[in-house]
């Protein structure tokens, strides 16, 4: 797809990141979007905000995203690379792209989808790269509780 | 594991699972266990009754569960082969154990887990596929919305 607009897209989960570190949650953030530019829903991780830790920023936009028949020709664009909860979740629901604003402080599935006909567009945005590590410096024991570890 | 016990675990999943039949949704259910045989969340699909795609039966006992630090010597018990929206988060989150109530009527990603190192406990319950196949059978194109298909 055209990098520019990808980067468009990136901004609204960079966004929804940004609002979830002044909610004092985890700065991911995402949004789903339909073949013709339309957010379908969008939302940040809500693990600390809820107290729920099934709310990744990618399962929050497919929530706010609401009952759809089918996934086909949406883009999920995230600022983080996706988890492996994450990964499966766009693998189920046949959703045909995911934007990866950066994979460099975690790698999750994305090669996993590729494999399996995801269209991955990974940007390396150094914006989600600063913000993903100064959270982690931060608060390293909320981090690793949100991937497992 | 002791199957019996497994058996008597699996039964929390099928009351989940009825619950959710009874208010008109999907018949699908679980339950997240403790090493020590606790049960830490349990819940079933709610897509319909929400109206909410992100809540098949093994995130809504996830999140019944609350924040955890650790998942090591949990088992997630489930009346259906988990999709791999629920696979994926059993692998994120380093839970041990899946039961499966059966894989008859779906094979989700339970082998994918059993090659990452997840014990898998199938039981091919009689009582859980005729379930499936009753729901199927009355209401097949939410059972495929349900699954992306």
């Amino acid at each position: 797809m055209d990098l520019d607009l990808a980067r468009t897209w990136l901004a609204t989960a960079v966004e929804e990141a940004k609002a979830g570190l002044a909610e004092g949650g985890i700065p991911i953030g995402a949004a789903l979007y339909s073949a013709d530019g339309t957010v379908l829903g969008r939302g940040h991780n809500r693990r600390v905000q809820d107290a729920d830790p099934s709310v990744h920023g990618e399962t929050d936009a497919f929530r706010n995203a609401g009952r759809q028949r089918s996934y086909k020709g949406t883009t999920m664009v995230t600022t983080l690379s996706p988890c492996w909860y994450c990964s499966g979740l766009v693998r189920q629901f046949g959703i045909s792209r995911v934007i990866v604003g950066e994979a460099r402080t975690f790698h999750g599935g994305h090669d996993w989808l590729a494999e399996h006909g995801v269209e991955i567009v990974l940007l390396d945005d150094p914006e989600c790269v600063g913000m993903m590590e100064d959270f982690i410096a931060a608060k390293p024991e909320l981090w690793n509780e949100d991937i497992g570890e």
